[in-house]
């Protein structure tokens, strides 16, 4: 169950056609899920900017980092040339670098490559090590040849599946989650789309209801002296973890309104409840797919047009509302998942329900 | 009223005993309210990280700029050398070189200070200029002096007072605002506290409560447009303004912890329901009281005692939860305020309490 | 005598027809020097990116803070928005907050600007509080109006002139200096101009020929250790002190890669012998004056066209290259000055001749 | 030969033993040089920062991003933390990931490391693209394995070894390079030791004398343009590439000072001729090595005794000469290579030789 069928609508703008990064125009998604034994619960998620070959056609983007306990690749190219240049995946967190390698040979092996020799290739990660055998290291080639193949627009799948099969967040199962905006047209009409790999720690609250504190859920450092009860968190005590947050639009934005664009990620994060701990390898990537500010790979100018400052208000309000949301719908939509001699359970959606009733936020059931 | 009496409590800590930034032993506030004629409507809000003197012992401090559309003065050095060597002013936008100057001369005339050719004043501010003449520069070396000279322990001021006087939150009348969180003993036992002088837009929410909606009150780009009712946000139809957070902690952090501790900030102004709009100089300066990370000015080693990264996940979510009741605390606490033409209403609190006992955070009136 | 005049013109380019920041088309320099009794020997040195209104009509900018020891008002504003809206004052250390608040002053009374109620003032600073009383803060309002308004195009005075009147470099007396380097048609033909404030330690090299050491001046920490000889040096025993460095280009450059181009500027201090102390305020503002990329204050939607990345490394050689000479003609313009009860000479260029034949810069006279 | 043996010894201070990285007590140095067929020239240069498990003995440590157009490895998390969990790989730019993989693999297969989860690998790498086939990401694990296990202390190899095996610098030959400082006693007697891997653009100088423009080697963009001879640059028109910079010391420094130290590499950078060419990844990582600053892994305080900030300046000034002479190293060791049907030529010592006579650097030969 979505956010949205809970109740949950965040904000004031209304989400696009599929409530998805994919509302963005162009903009695909391919997962794939690994589950092999009691051990590999895993996967990856890739995320494409647009249809056409990402090195030649660039668009401009920035990554924030939140909290840079996490191992993203590619960060230091993106902030520097303020533009992307291959689909950004996502994955486990000691599989980033075999699966940025294997990303590099699919996109060397791409039509029109074959003079290339430098590439920076983006993955982000969080840690499904509770449920996966992360020193394994599972994640192979083939499968994230087969998450930039499958990808495609449309409805996203969310929760337990792609990079999110194994992630914990705030204490139940977290995962993928997707959500967008569309602003008023009065505010310029854009679209932004946001997709999350939630695995965090924190004490949910759910649009403000505390969803945590009711169900007695802290994962949280010294969760265990928390709650008093000697019941540890699902998985981790220390409730750390990581988000990845991708936020694309089709506003004309500059690279630094980009990165400016990617810092509003961390508070569409705090809103779900968490603080960011120690732990937490929170990063925001943002990306314009607007042809106005699309980058030929071989340009010697840049001739663009892009909106000024005064007109990102709109387009920050609505990447945090999309954000928080998204959140909530790696939560919601995610199953149990059990591996590596855990489980990790699914949060009761029966009694978010009721918690949002008492809040004023789900109606009652009649 | 405070937030706390109408049950607004955010979060999983309890407050100090003054639920403020003088919660964190030895800091104090000195402010000044200026109002002269119809077009005076500003002030000075000094915190003292000490009661000695701040140049020569020296507290480890950070800034983070959350969106740098402001005047804050004194950053870079902050942040280069990690420490502060004055206490803190906070006034109005165009007032901030003359408050800046009057405590340079102020601090150059303490004791133990004839040889001192170098100071890093420390100025924030925010736009009070819809009440305030502020092209005026109204702030005088005088004023500062008194709210240095008046600082004091315990009880802080909150609402339309000091660098509070003339601002504006979310459309109603803002200013300042204070809360503070003490750890658990498991935790450490550290008290936190936050001052905040507010002045910025979004769509209010309170613990989640969507008050700005159920009032009709966006403070927002184009917020005609949004509302379709023709009637423009209170003073400023973009929302846009500023807020500067202080954190204060008897924690001992280093001055790189400092820096993560002042980028959750942001995380805490998120959950009230801003979006940091693009005219909004959102700066987050935090530092540590603590006598193990204390640093005499002649000191040619640093010999500390800081808490490990790990143990850092209790002082975020502390500060989050501090920020966000001291953004309310503000807004609570103020009362209306008119000048240069102009009137701006402090919050209905009967129907913002109504709206919150709709959303199941006030107790219903018995 | 400039450098050139002594056989030194380092790097590969050419400059232009005043080697000077004034050969970018319409930058405009303006310059007081305050000298007073025993006590005063400091200035303001104004830089204007244009001859209209640097509020309504915006160049793109950026701040790269190289050590941020120092009290450079405005860069946080600069770097969020990607541009600059007053000109760019240089004045003495504590004389920053007075020299700000009276370019708002001057600014808000220009045409035109009647509406506006914030501006982000841009003032640097050295520490000239050798020769100068700075602990006074002797600029005044007038001065900095003067500086304003007396700016013009053509030849900028070097040495001990304006905001250089009492500085000290590498133990001799510093000042501005300034150069241009103009880019071959093959490299896109812009003129890159560079004024400097300089005021730093360090032991001297022009073009790696070691006149410090051979002259025996270490401006450095603990210099009479190094020196062996008991003689401290000139001014400051630590060598500390600051640099600010200006860039203008004409080349169209969007903000990042202004900011890209700030940071060669301490490739080109590194040359002239600099370590960047630890008490060194080394900050470097670059601006772009092309048409392309010139920015209206109202607009809401920026039509830019600009170099793209690759087209960069000509720029950035340029920038080292004048960032470089104009630290030397810095000191070689600079005549002695005596003042606060101390005397800081000029450079000895007779000396400065002899160890340049030696190494095979200056060419012998015949 | 050394650039010593040529007479060039830049700056003040004087080399430790070695001259080299290992001159700071415990830091260890493995290389692997793969040379295959006619397309494999490239290999792998291992940095330890000390001789126990780096996981769990923790040096304190910063990266600087000198220009982003690279695909260095965990600088965020490095950033983040303030300090560094695996020795430093360097190697090839397509080989990182590879690299990254194999080391982590290694890592997690050290004594007491069973139970890690999360590791933040270090690697940082040049484009050696030109004479090395670079799309076939020729580095194994094992090659990765042998140079983590034959580092030693002592002295190091240089020029066309390890990961500098394919490298260019300047149009010539470049490779590792490496060199130390130690500080008079006066200054405290800390040893900076520095090693790089050099692969960058520009137009060599050697202590000021312009060897590149006297052998008309420039290494530039559009060189053939500035040559003027239809010539181009050895490897590559445009002297892109990149340069790490890897400083140890054992003066005891905390992170935010040790991210200051970094800063410094691009200062003797500079002084070699380069301007940070647009495609050069430039990246310093600094790393104190001093038992009063180290970290255990599962420490929850850091009792630490580290210079304060004005103790720096030597520490700066020695990185900065460091970085300098081993540049030069790097250069002058390496000898000509051939690959991937290319010849990058090493530089003519004897030319050189002719230059710095000239320039009145080495001594005429008797």
């Amino acid at each position: 169950m979505r956010a949205r069928d809970l109740g949950v609508a965040p904000g004031i703008f209304a989400p696009g056609k599929h409530n998805a990064i994919t509302d963005v125009a162009d903009v695909r998604v391919g997962q794939v899920t690994l589950k092999e034994g009691d051990t590999v619960r895993t996967g990856v998620t890739a995320i494409f900017p647009h249809s056409g070959n990402a090195y030649r056609s660039r668009v401009p983007a920035a990554v924030h980092v939140g909290n840079g306990f996490g191992k993203f690749i590619g960060s230091t190219q993106v902030n520097e040339l303020g533009e992307l240049e291959t689909p950004i995946l996502l994955t486990c967190t000691l599989c980033v670098w075999k699966a940025a390698d294997a990303m590099a040979a699919w996109m060397l092996d791409q039509p029109d490559m074959h003079q290339v020799r430098s590439l920076n290739v983006v993955v982000g990660e969080t840690n499904d090590g509770g449920l996966n055998d992360i020193r394994a290291r599972p994640v192979t080639a083939a499968a994230v040849r087969t998450a930039l193949e499958s990808a495609a627009s449309g409805a996203v799948q969310e929760g337990s599946v792609g990079a999110g099969t194994g992630t914990v967040a705030f204490g139940w199962k977290g995962g993928i989650g997707t959500s967008s905006r569309v602003l008023p047209a009065s505010l310029g009409g854009w679209t932004v789309g946001v997709l999350v790999q939630s695995n965090f720690g924190g004490v949910l609250q759910v649009s403000g209801a505390p969803v945590g504190r009711e169900l007695e859920r802290y994962a949280f450092q010294n969760a265990v002296a928390l709650q008093g009860n000697g019941q540890p968190g699902a998985a981790d005590d220390r409730g750390d973890g990581s988000i990845i947050i991708i936020i694309a639009t089709d506003a004309p934005l500059g690279d630094r309104n980009l990165r400016r664009l990617a810092s509003r990620g961390m508070m569409g994060l705090g809103r779900t409840g968490s603080s960011a701990s120690n732990g937490s390898g929170d990063y925001v990537l943002a990306f314009s797919t607007a042809a106005s500010v699309r980058r030929a790979f071989d340009a010697t100018r840049l001739e663009t047009s892009e909106l000024a400052n005064e007109q990102m208000s709109g387009v920050f309000q609505a990447s945090v509302e999309a954000v928080e949301e998204a959140i909530y719908n790696s939560i919601f939509m995610a199953t149990t998942v059990s591996g590596n001699g855990k489980t990790v359970e699914a949060i009761p959606l029966d009694r978010v329900r009721e918690v949002l009733q008492r809040y004023g936020i789900a109606p009652p059931k009649h």
